[in-house]
């Protein structure tokens, strides 16, 4: 990426509560502390990094309002309250520079069927398919190759990544931004088992997709049997996730890469996952409730509890647990000796 | 989705053994018992929910045969033999109502190469891809996006969601459906470390889907080295479930979402493999034998026998030392007494 | 797949050093030596496999130079310094014929954006969009309905399969291959939590894939939140692996199915990570470091280490402790005999 921003126009973005120095040169990237050259911009977003901001090249540093050092020659500090969101700030001026909104319309080499409703103001790219009865809201993009199926609804304003596909019905709302290979409103996981077969429970629910939604790239979320399956308002969700049948996500949930939900487990508020952690079906999570990495979930979790392990329990007993596990071979030898009749 | 029924068309289709009482509204949803609403039809699946029906707001109600009470007026009990296969009837109902067979044809924005052949009945939606020789058969249905490789087959009465990819030259049966995004033929993982390097060993076997078989949106399943991958006729596949090259599963196998299948192993018939379990490569899975969620499973597995945990071992085995592993903290203050001369 | 080699073709093929007896039929197949039927070519790849030499059907056997067993009649041994080296060579003819590289070219039905440069010697496939500023190099193979978005370049003698997604400004080395619904460049997965919501930090770095690297299908690999993300030289990604946001993965690395690596990790050269293991974010795995499948590490890695389990350790502590494990009903039982007195 090619950037290049003035220390006054860094100033009017970030409004910072004070400045100490003089950059030397223009803003042409971002790095961290130790790798900062000069004409970059870098920040302390974690206190544990303080000593590395002395010996930085940065030609700007981001930093906490109480950081009392001073800048080298030709470097410029910008106090301010949170560098972290200081920097988001910024990152999200660069990525309207390098992506700016396309012209609203749809591209000629789209398909979009009769009865399809395209707002004007929205963008369909290039080999994107919209079926009939299916809806673009305002201001949406659908950058190329996406998928919206029969009755299905992206609302205003929404990012869909090349590849995307809305299944017929679904309903996505407002401020969503679904990454390259997410796919909405594939069927639920349903058989019944008979005369040695497994027949199919046709799924016909949908996904509803609250406003303020991100999902990464790859993942998957399953229709509902009948009925819906919904991921609440301002849920984050990253790549290569699963999201099976009739699973209700609460709002503002974190769900880390490769987490898996089975059908129909409820998520309350502000639960967060780790990468790779399993919940296994018809459980309920409670309201900011955690689970490490690599949990298997296997039974309902309590509001704020925080659990690991498979299957999961209360975290501090899972390390407690893994620590005496690690003393095992010791323990053994203890046994062999009293039973020996030392100790 | 919108739907209608009136108790006499669900009478007609579900043929219930008895029925009890009067709708007093068609019927124009599905909900769970105690969600129900007047106009919604509901079902006691599992005898757990047995006191829910009492209470229930649905107008329809489907129940097991041997279910004695009475509905409330208004209320339509259907007793029959199976009311989940009962209920997945109906949704087929809806499904064909939904989602009605497309007409035949290939859309105009495909792309059809010379030496394709698509059979007159089948449907090959728009900017799908069918390159020369690969063949689309009686009845099946490319949605969109499909890309079917050179000398690649598809059965007939097939549905290929949008994205599916099915490589060159592999094969899928009759009455397969693919999710958005499944990869049929991808190359196996296979290198020689020659020199400091992974030399790639050329991947140019097939992958067999033998019919009525489901795979789940972003399932990818590779192609053999050499010879076939096979999946078993009515095996059913979840979401994002990795099957290396040169596996082979047998039929009536069920494999949730975010499995992990690794090369060469064999799975006989009617395995059951928990989500995102995963099995190394070169074993052999018994007919009948299950994996619980998240089972590393790293050696052979005999016909009916159900592991868990990593490395897996027996299920009751496995739970017995977790419950054990829990009891550590007052197993070495036990030790720690014993020592110290007490009991 | 049809394949056809005289014995002649083989020999100057795979230069053998030494051959003993003559094949009676032409090789139309390549098969395991104990499914090898005549007309099939096998080869001895493991030792264990020795005895099963004797009794093979195949037409052409590839043996290590020291094997000294005599064929059936109408049998070729081809003596070889390395028999699966010798079978990947023969693989890379069959894939050859198979697949042979396609004229060059843009397909009419291909959206090549004002200012995007396709090389004349390259092949952009049907339904493929190459974006304005995007670059794809000489001889590369872009398939069917691939993305390539704004400012992103693709090398020399790359093959992207169909369905795959390079997002705008990432790079692509020489001689790539990724397999479809392989997803580059889409969003790291970073928040701040600000008042309740998580606000999305912008990610405006790049992916950088270097020379001779091969992504399997439905893999996702995140754009730096600024700077880049880095898979090296040579490294060789499996199906369905997540690489997040500021990863650096070092040359020669061998990733898995399934597996995952938060953001900021870096893996240095010759790293192995089994199928469905984890990595945590910040961490920092040594040279020839290797994790066993489903290993949730949580710890830097030094250099040549192979840990296990979750948390990790040395792979054979963990396989020690898991011997113990198995034993614990035996401790508790030893103990309570300790307890009433006895030994």
């Amino acid at each position: 990426m090619q950037v290049s921003f003035t220390a006054d126009e860094l100033i009017a973005w970030l409004r910072p509560i004070a400045t100490r120095g003089l950059a030397s040169v223009p803003v042409a990237g971002i790095a961290a502390l130790e790798a900062a050259e000069p004409g970059d911009l870098s920040f302390l977003g974690n206190s544990k990094y303080r000593p590395a901001v002395a010996g930085s090249k940065a030609s700007v540093i981001l930093l906490p309002a109480d950081y009392d050092g001073e800048p080298s020659a030709g470097q410029l500090f910008l106090l301010v309250d949170n560098p972290s969101v200081a920097l988001a700030t910024l990152c999200g001026r660069i990525e309207q520079q390098l992506w700016p909104k396309p012209s609203p319309g749809v591209h000629p080499s789209a398909v979009v069927e009769a009865g399809a409703l395209v707002d004007a103001s929205a963008t369909v790219g290039p080999l994107c398919v919209v079926q009939s009865g299916g809806t673009v809201g305002p201001g949406s993009h659908l950058q190329a190759q996406v998928f919206v199926g029969t009755n299905a609804s992206v609302g205003r304003d929404c990012w869909l990544m090349p590849g995307v596909v809305i299944g017929a019905e679904c309903r996505v709302g407002d401020r969503v931004r679904l990454h390259s290979g997410v796919v909405v409103g594939s069927d639920g996981f349903g058989y019944e088992f008979v005369q040695g077969r497994h027949e199919k429970v046709p799924q016909v629910g949908i996904v509803v997709i609250e406003d303020d939604v991100e999902i990464g790239a790859n993942s998957t979320l399953d229709r509902a049997r009948f009925s819906r399956t919904v991921i609440g308002a301002g849920t984050k969700i990253d790549n290569l996730v699963q999201v099976a049948h009739n699973v209700i996500i609460g709002r503002h949930c974190i769900l880390c890469a490769q987490v898996g939900i089975a059908g129909s487990t409820t998520l309350a508020d502000y639960v967060v996952l780790g990468g790779q952690a399993g919940v296994a079906g018809h459980l309920s999570i409670g309201k900011g409730a955690k689970g490490a990495g690599q949990a298997g979930i296997t039974s309902n979790v309590e509001p704020g509890q925080f659990v690991a392990g498979n299957p999961s329990m209360p975290y501090m007993l899972e390390r407690r647990i893994h620590v005496l596990q690690r003393r095992l071979p010791e323990l053994f030898k203890r046994v062999d000796a009293l039973e020996r009749g030392g100790t």
